[in-house]
């Protein structure tokens, strides 16, 4: 079985979107400078359909989640801002089964090789059915920042992987935040440096 | 002339101290935990006055703050936090002169080899202070979170030294936030990783 991840990148003050998120502007204002990283990326740029990109030594990172995921669980906020016109443009870049928490039934939605499955049963459902989507490899909890807090809470996540962006945002959305006062110890298992972007990988301690 | 710098240790969801803090909780719940590297650190203990601890390679960055350091300038409720009964203990740690914000006047304190100057004419007097006094080593802006962030807000500091210690506290005292719409890019001129904590060091663009 595969493990359960969240692949996320924030900025140095915390934040994974600019405020005054919504369909028209998905990352929110000064959002595009979170993921300055990902842009600038040629492996990145390929899974989203792009030509051209920098060859950058963190794009393996990029190829090595893509390659190790099965499935995606995302936030119904994050489905609703890429499905918009200014997000995916009905390409979207998962190439895998996406999992929704929602709280609205709906029929699966098929974008080109992805399909949408809508979960209004929580986190744990949503979890059973991506893992048996994903098969042996990794269940990727995309976003936003609330599905990641869920997963983190209930003990389901067993890495997280946070790209720090090398920029102070003053304001949006917060990946953390103060979401309880459970410490929870994180054992690194790797660091590593690139422009722009600090990539650090954790485990979670059981 | 030295630079102004902020060297300061944050939870991975940005806390620079748990709840709660005061007098007899200067780090507030949970707060030992965030420095835990530093209590680990002979070079640290030394400067404390204790003995033992690890020779932990980032043992140096310990050494290096304190060597190029002239003069600190430091929030009232850092001051107040330590120089009550469970903070400095009557040893204060700096070696060097404290100039501490605050609105109300009053003598300045002596405690061993420090001294203690009060400043009520805002963060710009006291720097001026400070850099007299530290001549042409560095002012370190010592905390606490407020502190740093108006001198950030300010365009005073050069140099923002984070230890990311690797724990998600879950509540606190945040060392950014939202502290306002300004976009600052960060340049980063060190990325040191250690047990328990990453070292990141950034240049503030001007």
């Amino acid at each position: 079985m595969g493990r359960v991840i969240a692949d996320i990148t924030m900025t140095l003050d915390g934040f994974v979107a600019g405020p005054n998120d919504g369909i028209e502007n998905p990352l929110g204002e000064g959002g595009d400078r979170i993921h300055q990283w990902l842009y600038d990326s040629a492996s990145w740029r390929e899974l989203h359909g792009h030509e051209g990109g920098e060859a950058r030594a963190d794009g393996k990172l990029v190829e090595e989640s893509f390659e190790r995921t099965g499935a995606i669980v995302m936030g119904k906020r994050m489905f609703e801002n890429g499905d918009g016109p200014n997000g995916w443009a009905d390409h979207p870049p998962f190439h895998m089964p996406v999992f929704v928490l929602t709280h609205e039934s709906r029929a699966p939605k098929v974008l080109e090789d992805t399909t949408f499955t809508f979960i209004t049963d929580g986190i744990e459902s949503a979890l059973e059915q991506a893992r048996a989507a994903a098969g042996d490899k990794d269940v990727a909890v995309g976003g936003g920042a609330n599905a990641i807090q869920q997963f983190i809470k209930a003990g389901l996540l067993d890495e997280l992987q946070v790209h720090v962006a090398h920029v102070l945002l003053g304001d949006g959305i917060p990946l953390f935040g103060r979401t309880g006062p459970e410490k929870i110890e994180l054992e690194a298992t790797r660091v590593m440096d690139s422009p722009g972007v600090t990539h650090l990988r954790f485990r979670l301690q059981p």
